[in-house]
């Protein structure tokens, strides 16, 4: 079967996923590229559109309803409240109709009267779906993972499997079932057809009881912790041929804007399709969706910032020099070692407008990134007239694929300046660090790791002076490429005096006091470390006297792992939310300096601070 | 002996449980009224105020360092590992001499290499106290509830006897001892003299990892559920005599301005010797920190909403009567029933801005609010002439505490109008809903619950249509005074059109329906209520059809438990953030409708949507 010939797996999303009302989550869900909608009841229930009214919405959309759900607690060994399920469901299924849906998901009870008896329970899934056959709908039956008997799908199967009736099958969810450890390598031996509809979710491994980690901290596919492309194998095995469908209920999803949240969600899907199909065992169609894998990184090709006058001499106090003036933008190159900074003098406070990418093949991985629902970046914004491949990140920040050197190589946009610096041992750019806006950290990472093709390198929490703060770092395989985001564990609020959230560029070095020296020498504005971390620094490691001193006097952090030493020596915070550090790691250090990361944010804050009441 | 002559326990509180920098900790702890700060490592370490410094601010504060704290990890199996943390605690001693402190707390090791014989760690506990006690200083040892061999408070007490040093002691914390469900009586046996330091903390009950639980979710006693009075009463028992010292991590309070969050702080630890004290059987000095219960609450006294025109004719057509005016002010006095509220015409959006209760003793309530640091209210700020006892809550809402009918009646400040209306039925104020600002949620609760001598009434959460929020009622017990308190779970961002906020005064009616059909009969501006939700009621609870299609009609909302039900109609928000409801409970309902607040919201958002629509 040739590849064109294979068809993507169609997309669905659960209402519940999307912040909003029912009018903003389904313009949204449609917009994102999603085929088709579950509609979870609460939505319907809150919304003034009668059910007809939500079928001609989806149908003007272009979005089925794959789904109404959920059902809950149907079974019971009181005939009585038994009954009275039918009786309620008998209602739903009229609402079924006028949304124009056909399968509704009926959920494992967990109410003190469920069925424990496998047989009851079939018979009763058996009357619920004798009724729904009767008007041609279907019932999809779902293992809740913390349902009173039924917790495990192979209980649910098994009660479905009993009841043979060819209304009744399975609603696989993959948060259900990973989340209890479940092998999802058996759903492969259940018949394709008794798979009804397949919902999707991921999550971080969280050690806290299963209800609250489903209700609050799901995320979607490749955000979280849970191998998924190993779980929806063997369902595509087991001849699933319904949409790949997201369920995910997840704190701030829920209050951010559901456009975004749609686009973020759909692209999940997309890289989990890919992800699958790269597993290569995978007998069933998962389609084709991404088309291309993403081409090799070898390594920043730039950082630009947005800055004013004051960047440039710092730069040159780092050992940078200025190779090349834009021919038509106010655009400066600087460049050290392997490492180039694009000076954009448009104007504004100091900050990061773009990262740019070495890549084998730019045009794959443009191509890529638009099949991914990356934005393409508007021509005017980019600091290169040669037809870079660029796209914007959910930060804001744009993202190029280079190849320096190739034909259409951007530096060609450059007069050459003819400047030289001896420089101070700066290598390259070891990595970039960005703060994340609140609503968008789930969001960024997945789109720098899937757009870019980076691997999860590192997650961490640390307690900034005005609040947590959560990091994940983003890598390629050979580490050529890194990048660290970070974003408040809460959002801020009012109470946080001199609180910024700096964005930086980490400039690889191999002997950071020789460079550190070399810099200050020339003026850099150094950040001064208090007395207080080297006295505990001393009582910690037993460094060296002189290494101690040297540290104290350049205002060195220094992280020690069993892996290596990651020694950092910062700027100030630069006339608006950007520094500078100068990094060396030591041995195998694969970190990002987090441990440090209070003390450094509290010298920074102090600085501004400072600053402040010089202006005031 | 006499009340006068007990000594009140002195406070103290860990820098770690406020904002900011150690330069803002210190004066926040200060002025809240603490004796004491313990100094949280990682503070110091970040502050570029050596610790003579340290020593010399909280002296112009008037503060004690109570402890420093914490030293990790000192025990192991590997001697040369010992003999560094041996080399590590004498650098630490040095800092404890500068800061002017003479005990460290030492928490039992989580590290692979920490001691399992309790013999071996006496051996090594017993050499640290050694050094100290060498230098003067004492050492307090704690067992953390996930420490590797040492996690229960008998264990640290077993390694603490065995090692018997004079310097050498326990830290008792109240989370690491409740969160493990650990008896605390047995600490009544543990001499006095041994307990160097207690450190008290408050958690909801969550099923979770406890380490995360203790590092995000720990709350000031009386804001979760543990019962901390239960705890304190052995270790007072004990002779405990060292001060009473607050050790929370919480994501709120970590970013929360630490003023505010020091004043919650200290009156949580007020409270809770308060609620010690009356436990009765507390051999030891509890101090008498409130010296006075909270007198009987009889009832809501009035609410006072800041108003324009538009509210005088919504209260109008709810039956209300405006019966007086006040002798200088722009205010109103409107009556039906028990129900009495005031409109203060001096302008404003439509906001709660003082509560009022009926209290058997004002003048004792306001001395004990007093006590409780509640900031006294400004004289010009309330409606009445009488000296009414006010304060101000952490919401900015005014709290009154009346007695009407007494001498210094505040009914005397209004002019009689003689003006009556028939009413509708309306018998007095169910409850007041005052959602809270996101900082200060659990000092709100704590806030109401002390000051007013509530109790906890129930706790919630629902799915707002942008976001989830969070509930808390709090009552007295016989139910005459009710407050919903809401919040967001996450604070709100950027993305929430039309969403409010909104407060809302809940009458009580015996007969909804009645009650609605004529208010809306005298034109009251009630909220429609989707189909969805009659035929979902319909499915769910087989509703008489004449019942049904009356709640259709009224857009009545019903929650219904095994308890009772409670039915609700609101209005529309009324020209800011205030609704106004009629409910009716049945049978022994105890709630507040949450279920139902989401339809609710959802619809006040749909109207303010559509106002806006037609203003733009």
């Amino acid at each position: 079967m040739s590849r064109e010939a294979r068809t993507a797996p169609r997309t669905a999303i659960a209402t519940v996923c999307l912040s909003g009302a029912l009018e903003d989550k389904l313009p949204a869900a449609a917009a994102a590229g999603f085929d088709g909608v579950e509609i979870f009841e609460p939505d319907l229930v809150a919304s003034p559109m009668p059910p007809g009214e939500v079928r001609l919405r989806c149908a003007d959309l272009g979005l089925s309803i794959d789904l109404y759900q959920p059902f809950r607690d149907l079974d019971s060994v009181d005939p009585e409240r038994f009954a009275a399920s039918l009786r309620r469901a008998e209602h739903k299924f009229g609402v079924m109709e006028a949304l124009g849906t056909d399968t509704v998901l009926v959920c494992s009870s967990v109410a003190p009267d469920a069925v424990a008896d496998v047989d009851l329970l079939a018979e009763q899934l058996h009357a619920l779906a004798e009724r729904a056959a009767a008007r041609g709908l279907r019932i999809a039956y779902e293992a809740l993972a913390w349902g009173r008997h039924v917790n495990t799908y192979d209980r649910s199967w098994e009660a479905v499997r009993r009841a043979d009736h060819p209304a009744l099958g399975l609603c696989l969810d993959s948060f259900h079932i990973l989340s209890r450890g479940s092998d999802p390598a058996a759903i492969a031996d259940i018949p394709g057809a008794k798979l009804f509809i397949l919902q999707l979710a991921d999550a971080p491994h969280l050690a806290m009881d299963v209800l609250q980690w489903s209700r609050h901290h799901r995320l979607f596919p490749g955000q979280g912790a849970f191998d998924l492309p190993a779980f929806l194998e063997p369902v595509l095995r087991a001849g699933y041929a319904g949409p790949l469908s997201l369920e995910v209920f997840n704190d701030v999803f829920r209050q951010a804007d559901p456009a975004r949240a749609a686009v973020d969600a759909h692209r999940s899907l997309l890289a989990l399709a890919e992800a699958t199909a790269a597993r290569g065992d995978a007998a069933a169609p998962v389609g084709d969706p991404v088309a291309e894998p993403a081409p090799e990184l070898r390594g920043h090709a730039f950082v630009e910032l947005s800055a004013d006058g004051s960047l440039a001499p710092v730069l040159a106090a780092l050992g940078f020099a200025r190779t090349g003036l834009h021919r038509t933008k106010p655009v400066e190159r600087w460049e050290q070692g392997g490492a180039r900074i694009l000076v954009n003098r448009s104007g504004g406070p100091v900050a990061v407008a773009a990262l740019a990418v070495e890549s084998a093949d730019p045009p794959a991985a443009a191509r890529r990134a638009t099949r991914l629902s990356a934005p393409r970046l508007p021509r005017e914004r980019g600091p290169a007239e040669a037809d870079l491949a660029a796209v914007t990140a959910p930060d804001d920040t744009a993202v190029f694929f280079c190849r320096t050197g190739a034909e259409t190589d951007w530096t060609g946009d450059f007069v050459p300046t003819g400047e030289t610096a001896a420089g101070i041992g700066v290598t390259g750019i070891d990595h970039v660090g960005l703060a994340q806006p609140f609503d968008h950290f789930d969001e960024a990472a997945l789109f720098y790791r899937t757009v870019l093709g980076l691997e999860p390198a590192a997650t961490g929490e640390f307690a900034a002076p005005f609040g947590l703060v959560r990091s994940r770092a983003v890598a390629d395989a050979q580490r050529r490429v890194r990048l660290a985001l970070t974003v408040s564990l809460l959002r801020r609020g009012e109470w946080a005096p001199g609180v910024s959230e700096p964005q930086y560029v980490a400039l690889a070095v191999d002997d950071v006091l020789a460079a550190a020296r070399a810099a200050r020498a020339a003026g850099a504005p150094l950040l001064a470390i208090p007395d207080n971390y080297y006295a505990d620094l001393d009582a910690r490691l037993a460094l060296s006297k002189e290494r101690l001193a040297a540290y104290r006097d350049l205002g060195v952090l220094h992280e020690e792992t069993a892996e290596g030493v990651y020694l950092q020596v910062c700027t100030e915070v630069l006339g608006g939310r950007v520094f500078l550090a100068l990094v060396q790691r030591v041995g195998d250090h694969d970190g990002y300096g987090w441990t440090d990361a209070p003390v450094r944010m509290a010298a920074h804050r102090r600085r501004r601070l400072a600053r402040e009441r010089v202006r005031a």
